[in-house]
């Protein structure tokens, strides 16, 4: 069975903490919005068709004749599935908490650009933007980076504390991917202070069953997106 | 077993959707910070203990040995274990599903009063929250409730279509109650569009399993939390 993943066709955004764990679990999957002659019309298209369980925004999966929404959540099913999280039930409570954790980060990083309004542009709320990223730079970096070092100094290597990693640590990999990508002049003084959160992303970035994916030109750059690189928003 | 909710003392927060489903769950529990003798000084020192699985911020649970943290994790095990959830994988992953999307509109609440830091008071970043405000009056309350009332449409009564509540009734229930004391003009002006969710809000406020709890005194104003009456946020 080959699952549906719609997102929007030309942005990593959120799709791509789904792409990973499907990519690296070997799970087949077709990307609706990027197949030929399709586009974010077709998206939005699917995104106004009845269904008994409508998303409120991509990404979701269609899976199982289930129609899945919120990163989070699809993740959630992936894992139990597909063997990307933990067996017991402690262990899958505890991998999802640390995705949602994930997430109020990932919100908080595009916030950054967009602390106004979702529907502005960039250049209308840059004074903004500014201020509000000079918080994330100084307080919530720090805060959430040594929240996740101080997880990973407990374990063995991977955050869910196994043998083999778990979707939340490709998420977090691509989580600090996107930092080093919109912010390298603060990740560049701070990373020292996150060994095990960089080796992880090192780790990750190495696993084995991801380079077919890193390799193929489907992962897509940063761009206008979750992470976005504005040099005035970074400082050391 | 009693389970030990841990929380700000003093506000709602994010707390209240947990308490919600306790209450409602008639789930024996008690909230550590507001017992005689503890303040929010102890839940301090409590998040600073070593655990295997740290909590990143409050709201977190002590269950069953486990230390649950994120409001919409807490509530995937409650719903699963006492039955405030639909039985079906299909159905868990939907009530999951509406809670995170629940959070992110808490999220945007919040950020109305706070749209540059969380740490800075409000009377610093007036000028940003009117214009955050404005944003979410306008655009972002009716996304949110016009989905919501989407989803009504198709059910008969409450969220997951079945014949009792779930846990995501209680925490919609919630949300309107916080849209409706922080923004009373605009919610005044489109209530009227989302008849469903409105009658969802009178169904939750109506629970016989939530009228002790709601004349016990125990429920916390709002204040000085997510939803807040700053008069300048709101318009019609």
């Amino acid at each position: 069975m080959t699952y549906d993943l719609w997102y929007w066709e030309s942005i990593p955004g959120r799709g791509e903490f789904v792409r990973l764990a499907l990519e690296a679990g070997g799970i087949p999957y077709r990307e609706r919005a990027r197949e030929p002659g399709a586009s974010d019309d077709a998206l939005i298209a699917d995104m106004r068709a009845e269904r008994a369980h409508p998303p409120f925004a991509p990404p979701y999966l269609v899976a199982d004749e289930m129609t899945l929404g919120q990163t989070a959540n699809i993740l959630l099913f992936l894992g139990e599935k597909h063997g990307l999280a933990p067996d017991s039930l402690e262990g899958r409570l505890w991998v999802n908490q640390l995705q949602l954790t994930i997430a109020d980060m990932v919100t908080e990083a595009h916030d950054t650009h967009h602390p106004v309004s979702s529907s502005d542009y960039y250049e209308d709320q840059k004074g903004e933007a500014a201020r509000r990223a000079r918080s994330f730079r100084e307080e919530r970096i720090p805060k959430f980076l040594s929240y996740f070092e101080r997880v990973l100094a407990g374990t063995s290597a991977w955050l869910a504390d196994g043998e083999r990693w778990t979707y939340v640590d490709l998420s977090l990999f691509h989580l600090v991917d996107g930092l080093l990508y919109a912010f390298p002049k603060r990740m560049g003084t701070v990373a020292s202070h996150y060994p095990n959160v960089m080796a992880l992303h090192a780790r990750v970035a190495a696993l084995p069953e991801l380079q077919p994916y890193f390799s193929s030109g489907r992962r897509l750059p940063f761009g206008e997106c979750i992470f976005r690189q504005y040099r005035e928003l970074d400082a050391p």
